[in-house]
């Protein structure tokens, strides 16, 4: 279903399109405040899944990404990519694919989690890690934390709340770990050196005691979405990605325009929570995408008669997604463009 | 990522699982149930889009089927597949493809719907036909309704009214226009003999005036789901296919297990309605799925605490889905299986 379009506008809808200038600003930021930081960025590669975005995200060098399907790993390892972390707890039915991706990379990082999270390690800090430490042939490398409650935030000093409870708890950790009280286990690990956050509200307002981390693990920053912007990791227009859609039908019975985007198009993460619905629909905020079937998106005024006149058949809204990476991973492709002009395709990767 | 198991229990999950025998069982029911009738079934490819499960809804004709994109239509075609209509109001952007597709195959249909629907022919019987009629190169073949409604049945008896309603729309609304009080239309289109109607809860319940009817389109069927056990169309054990999850992780401080799919895996069509959650856990009615990340799902008791010895980590559940079209469409591949044996693998069709 190659799309011969020259420009945006003349895509057949639905269609995911990223503004490359947006998502290379994106990534810019990010790698440059960490660098001023001196905390490796290790990116997640979950929110696109493609060749493209991870070089634009590691700014070229192919090293030092996080993934979250096998199916990723083993994409990023054809094309050359190293130091791969497999953001994952180390599922039993996996243990083989993950031998032989440690074969093809150089450094090939899985997680264990069998049980005890952070809040499990807080009350017993050394449990977990004398365990990893007594399996022959397992090297404890570090610790790795999301951060998810990130999302629950409402603006930057909350976020910043979280980001800096998060690092005190890895910090502590580390620091009771490095020394710890029951010896012989602190030389048991001179690899052990590596604490990382991730989520993007928090890396992209990071407290000043995260330079104390050896990296950071953000993902849908280079897209960002609305959520974000909710949250107050970024402003709107800092998302790069839109859905573009067509309108299909009018039923002034029923004060509605139909779209060509449905659930197949637009993600329903978030469920319509937002006073426009399931998107922001770029330039109207007197609309709401009220619901959504397979192919087909319901569009009403927030209140008040519709003017029907002012959205022919056939005209194009832009659509802001809710969340960028459940949006994303509806496309088999995504059409890239710089102001308006398409430049490039990316497919991405799918499966496990 | 082909995976070479043999059997479903040693799938890498999540993992999209089709029960051959249950999909070849409901595909049979209903081709002969309207062949008793005298109607023709136009089954609907939405639901799985791959070549395999069609041939099995066309009983191996290749002929004579529904798709909602263009991706599906071109798909089919390369396959020999003949007499498609693409039911969807066309769009603009898509004449020229449409087209392109008139000329691959004897018969590819389109569907117009420009403002008034079938409540608007209700009230102005006659207009749509007769502005139809009135452009050259155009010919009016049938009309075709969805009955979409019967998705809010509880049980057979309402399913019947509403297919009994529908039915009776459609055939009136064939009577004045095949007879019409104003001449002259009503010998301009010989060829408009078409009436359908659609979803799969009135198919699978048909009323004796569908017999009436020239062709049904439902789709859904060949799988089922939970959303269609609970509307009254199948029974549970109807349904054709599974999620296969496996547990990942053991919270007891949250009285929570984790498991491998997400809403990458699962779609969250349904939102969660249902007193087990997202799906169905085959087995397991105590147990629910609470909530889900993109690769992760929360498993939680309905009520009381956990017994995780029950469930150790790399332990199998077998969700049923709530929306079969929802989720098989998160999977590039399906595995069939017959009694737990994979005897084939089917690749959708993605895209628009």
């Amino acid at each position: 279903m190659a799309d011969t379009a020259e420009f945006i506008k003349d895509l057949c809808t639905p269609a995911f399109v990223v503004d490359l200038d947006v998502a290379k600003r994106n990534a810019a930021v990010m790698l440059d405040r960490f660098q001023k930081l001196g905390v490796q960025l290790r990116p997640h590669m979950k929110t696109h899944k493609t060749l493209e975005c991870a070089d634009i995200m590691t700014g070229g060098s192919r090293r030092c990404i996080v993934v979250s399907t096998l199916a990723e790993a083993s994409f990023y390892a054809d094309h050359g990519y190293d130091d791969v972390l497999y953001a994952y707890p180390l599922p039993r039915d996996k243990v083989q694919r993950c031998a032989e991706l440690c074969e093809r990379m150089a450094l090939f990082h899985v997680l264990l989690d069998n049980g005890p999270a952070l809040q499990e390690l807080k009350r017993r800090p050394l449990k977990q890690a004398r365990e990893i430490s007594e399996t022959t042939g397992v090297e404890l490398y570090g610790i790795y934390a999301h951060c998810g409650n990130t999302y629950g935030c409402k603006g930057r000093e909350q976020i910043e709340a979280i980001a800096q409870e998060t690092t005190t708890n890895l910090l502590q950790f580390m620091e009771r770990y490095a020394v710890p009280v029951h010896s012989p286990l602190g030389t048991n690990f001179p690899n052990f050196c590596n604490s990382s956050i991730g989520s993007t509200p928090s890396c992209s307002h990071p407290v000043p005691d995260m330079a104390m981390l050896s990296e950071v693990h953000p993902g849908n920053y280079v897209f960002y979405d609305v959520q974000q912007s909710l949250i107050g990791s970024c402003r709107l227009e800092d998302v790069a990605v839109r859905v573009l859609t067509r309108v299909i039908g009018h039923y002034p019975h029923r004060n509605q325009l139909l779209v060509d985007s449905g659930w197949a198009a637009l993600s329903q993460d978030g469920g319509g929570c937002l006073p426009t619905g399931y998107a922001v629909i770029q330039g109207h905020p007197e609309l709401k995408l009220t619901s959504m079937t397979q192919e087909h998106g319901r569009v009403e005024p927030v209140s008040g008669p519709l003017d029907f006149g002012q959205f022919p058949l056939g005209s194009m809204f832009s659509l802001i997604p809710y969340h960028a990476c459940a949006t994303a991973m509806m496309y088999p492709v995504y059409s890239v463009h710089s102001q308006g002009k398409i430049v490039s395709t990316w497919k991405p990767v799918r499966g496990w």
